[in-house]
């Protein structure tokens, strides 16, 4: 399997997304650069953030960036692979902290077409449940949902995980 | 590409389903009648609804239609394409108006088949969520399913847009 | 058309899912199993299992097993067709209960695999909306994401129904 510059994996909550993207990483058999967005606010995220640790295994160069994901992108090496888990986390950030959620995300989109190393972003569907009752949670579903559209418009290869399941969307597995 | 009849666009929130339902209105380069569903409550919708507007550009014939679309769908002509903008935002106002929500679904299948024009209808998945909290939201989902199927059975072709990206799940693209 | 010995049918709410696992019952013109998770707690309950009773129809042998279904697997004879609906309320049961879910997930795919007619499991995907406020149902829905994750992994086929249309994941229909 020849993995492609940009690759988009797109899945819900539990759905087996992030493990899909490893195994792709894997699978090119090189250097792996890992870009964890994730906050460790509690305990219920720390542990989270433990379970993927464990479930991704060694050998792995993490990159801590929960809001500037450009440096981490940039930083990498055209022999490597990178994998940034996940932007809906990395949205969250952006919108907790109160920024400009457009800009951020051209930015972002920039910095992956800028990469010299292949890289695979994993994102959340968050956008097929009921209207949430708050504005903010309505607010980052459909900065989610633009998002998500940016990152498939620009991917070589965009997969959608169920149960475990990559089906193909965009390009070829 | 040659649309048919009827024509059933499914998605999530942002997930670009309206820019493809009316890109499909484009290519038929037939006049275009816009049957709008929403209405303007409060200053969200309203940026919402404007949005929308700016997005669709100009050229559109727009009937204002909250709750009975059969006269706006009817009043159209057989060499015209007719958008309806969208079937989840009609089920709102039904399901708020406190009408026979069953009734209300079959007028509409019933005008869709009378209608003279090729028509694309678009409409939310909203029930890959959390079982919600209230009863009204439950309703609501268990009616958008419902209504969902029905429009799906009746249409010739039936787009699921994920992240932007079109994928056909009856008929042919 | 030939169904394999574990087939799992995933769909949101309302989507059409249990009309067609029980159509793929139909097919197969053997006997048919019921096994009803629902617990009938209020009267929307009540109501709901009416509607899939009606839904189904007659010549359904039932047996109501909410908790341990492992009994009920294990009793069906070879010459049967088994229709497990739905994992989503099993899943509800064991938490509402407090019982040890890995190893409740974990006995079900064993009996499954033990049980000597067809099997058909339906099971809700409940991923795909905002992260929920509360605890218990961030709990759920990555617990429903593991499972049916597992019950993928285990089908020979998988299905997902989009507003009433059978979407092949895995296997062949």
């Amino acid at each position: 399997m020849s993995l492609p510059k940009l690759t988009f994996v797109l899945g819900g909550a539990a759905s087996g997304k992030s493990a899909f993207a490893e195994s792709l990483c894997f699978q090119t058999q090189k250097p792996r650069i890992y870009v964890a967005t994730a906050q460790a606010f509690d305990d219920e995220m720390k542990s989270k953030i433990n379970d993927h640790r464990v479930q991704r295994g060694a050998d792995w160069t993490t990159i801590e960036a929960t809001i500037d994901v450009a440096d981490a992108l940039e930083s990498c090496g055209s022999d490597q692979v990178v994998l940034l888990d996940c932007a809906t986390l990395w949205l969250t950030n952006i919108l907790l902290a109160d920024r400009d959620v457009d800009a951020d995300q051209t930015a972002l989109l920039a910095a992956l077409t800028a990469c010299p190393a292949q890289a695979i972003v994993v994102s959340n569907e968050v956008g097929h449940g009921i209207v949430p009752d708050n504005k903010l949670a309505r607010k980052f579903r459909n900065a989610q949902g633009r998002l998500n559209q940016k990152l498939a418009a620009e991917a070589d290869l965009v997969v959608q995980v169920i149960a475990g399941l990559p089906q193909v969307l965009k390009g070829e597995l």
